[in-house]
């Protein structure tokens, strides 16, 4: 069975708008096991949406159009369907009771472009819509079922809860039940766990699914099965997974590392503290961007001048002329400082070039100090990850963050991804 | 001249990622005055994506296609161009030096899955990637110029305007020369800046199209013009803007908040701190990601639990028991301790309850003091924000810096965003 959408709209083909119907659309039928087959995308075309919806109920069993319900001159999906479908297109009593209640509750005068909701094609049902004053419609025509849903978000996303994910199911019952098993993890590279499993799995079922979601900085790996049956398949691939990348496995869902390192945290009763130079301040916010964050986060001290790492993180005058702002033993420091000051257990600090200036000869743009761990047991790495300046500030916000988590887990401390950018 | 986008990838069919890429070739296509016809979004579908490519190029004269060059199985547009057009595919030693140096640089073992990236169209004329590691190409078919670009969105936007634009107006030259001016602003609605054009504007010029785009916290205007004669027109246009809202407009083009009030502190010979609670070193994040912040911001603290407070702003502790952390005086007492720690000139200090926890009923989820300026000189105003805790921390931080960019610039420190939310 083959659903496919058809959105309409200046503004999204302008790109003054970025699309994000269709994106709810899908999840929500994803959510029922069903899958959009095509997507097609237009402006306020009345010819071309016309030959579309023809075009389209002809190769599907679905289509939702979205988009082009309002009052005014361009929302023009109403009388393309009913010319596409060859209807007439006429006053529906109860759409004209919604939209002039609608109007009169809101006591807006009501005028000829609003009663333009109420002109559907003759032959449609309507579907109530909760929240907006253009109500959706459906019919049938050449063997396929069109929906049209209003292109307000909010509005979209109730009509589709409430009826639309109804109908499709009672026309098109579905024995599938779909589960997709998501894994957070970070240091991996999606042609890295493809080639791992080409080479090391080269029996990998085909009933699951192995997908890629490329996130900034954290990939997402998915195993997908269509059927509840195929569930100790996946647990295997799953197993299969933890056996060659588990340490770079941060978590299920939408885990960030900032969470996966406060819940172990809070797991092991500790408490974390951060001294950022060259990310300033941008480990504290992924932390408490953590709702609950603060039962396992102090605080910490953004020490992006000399003059703040002596007075906020008492760094010796001395370290900083000797070694320079950007050392191991200024990185120590701050860690020391922020752990006497903050009272945590737990402290990362960080020391680097972000660029673009700043660089010199033996400490180019990139160059980056980071520390980690318990008052007299503070770990320092070196790296060189020489990328833009956002680049590096995430990147290596993430690198310190993954690299308490692996401590606190007794994982690798030297994965590849950190012994590529290590400098000796 | 009709141009077709052909967007593949299972991520954006199933909903789990949004589709800002077409947006975004839109817009850049936009300012050069091409406009995109129509739309196809399918998954890693092979047969499907061949007779997509098929029936767009005898329907348009510009195809472009997004997505699927990456290395892994489901990254399928080479070959099915080269089905669809039928092709031989071939190694390209050009797109296998490419990526082979890509791999190198980021000392990444070169795979074979990798190699796959250099397989391409026999006939296909590459474009470069600079920033990823699978080219672009193109080619000719059935008098459709056929251009195929990377899903990473940071790698189109470069390949879009460094490449495709202009290979696009080499081969359809035209004879607008548009010019877009993008004005960056704060605490503007969208249908209130297009109210006040129609109310007190009857007579704006058909010439000059007021656009908008609406970020998290800024809000972009766009005043787009065809032809260089409009200039003038464009001008006025934007003269009356800056009568009418002025002081909301930050900056032109991409002008940042934090990138407005380090340029004004510059300017002023002055340098900045801050203390955070709620928005948890998100403020001083934003600030240092500005290249060349370090000249005007000194530091700051994320002061997030109360031991914090004390011992890195010597907040007094008597404070804190008598009016609680969340408070008017607590917030001056951060901001002081901030200047006397960093030495900077001015301090941005912010204490709330960001949510989903800790609200009560004299300060609900939402309530936030904000506090900015200089010794014995610090404004504090308390707001309402009762939103999803990352939505309520970055709108407050926009709202804190703004209300520094306001005092510095002696603008009006009431505007009407701030009064909607302000609590006596």
């Amino acid at each position: 069975m083959r659903i496919q959408l058809l959105l309409t709209g200046n503004e999204i083909m302008s790109g003054h708008t970025v699309d994000s119907n269709s994106a709810m659309i899908a999840e929500q039928l994803h959510s029922k096991a069903y899958e959009v087959y095509r997507k097609v995308t237009i402006g306020d075309d009345f010819d071309l949406l016309v030959e579309e919806i023809r075009h389209i109920s002809t190769h599907s069993e679905v289509l939702i159009i979205n988009g082009g319900l309002g009052p005014t001159v361009d929302d023009l999906t109403a009388q393309a369907l009913a010319t596409a479908s060859g209807q007439a297109i006429v006053i529906h009593e109860a759409a004209l009771k919604h939209v002039t209640d609608w109007y009169d509750r809101r006591k807006i005068r009501f005028s000829d472009s609003a009663k333009k909701q109420a002109l559907l094609p003759e032959h449609c049902q309507l579907i109530d819509n909760p929240t907006g004053s253009a109500v959706g419609f459906y019919c049938d025509y050449q063997g396929c079922l069109i929906i049209c849903t209003p292109g307000v978000p909010s509005e979209l996303r109730r009509m589709m809860n409430e009826s639309v994910l109804d109908l499709i199911s009672q026309r098109f019952p579905n024995q599938l039940t779909p589960s997709t098993l998501r894994l957070q993890t970070f240091g991996l590279g999606e042609s890295f766990v493809q080639e791992l499993v080409n080479k090391n799995y080269p029996h990998w079922p085909k009933e699951v699914e192995l997908g890629f979601r490329a996130g900034m900085p954290q990939l997402e790996l998915k195993l997908a099965i269509q059927q509840a049956e195929h569930q100790k398949l996946q647990q295997q691939c799953y197993q299969w997974l933890q056996q060659e990348v588990g340490d770079s496995i941060i978590g299920a869902d939408n885990c960030s590392l900032a969470e996966a390192v406060l819940t172990t945290l809070k797991q092991q009763q500790q408490t974390l503290c951060c001294a950022e130079s060259c990310t300033g301040g941008l480990i504290a916010a992924m932390l408490t961007e953590v709702p609950g964050s603060s039962a396992a986060f102090e605080g910490g001290v953004v020490s992006y001048s000399n003059h703040c790492k002596q007075q906020l993180l008492d760094v010796d005058s001395q370290l900083l002329q000797q070694h320079g702002a950007v050392s191991e033993p200024v990185v120590r420091a701050m860690a020391e400082g922020a752990l006497v000051k903050t009272g945590a257990d737990y402290a990362i600090a960080i020391s680097g070039i972000a660029g673009p200036d700043g660089g010199s000869d033996d400490k180019p743009v990139g160059t980056v100090y980071i520390g980690w761990g318990k008052h007299n047991a503070i770990s320092v790495i070196k790296l060189c990850y020489p990328q833009p300046r956002t680049a590096f500030q995430k990147m290596m916000a993430a690198v310190a963050l993954d690299m308490l988590r692996r401590e606190l887990l007794g994982l690798n401390l030297t994965p590849s991804f950190i012994k590529r950018y290590i400098v000796e």
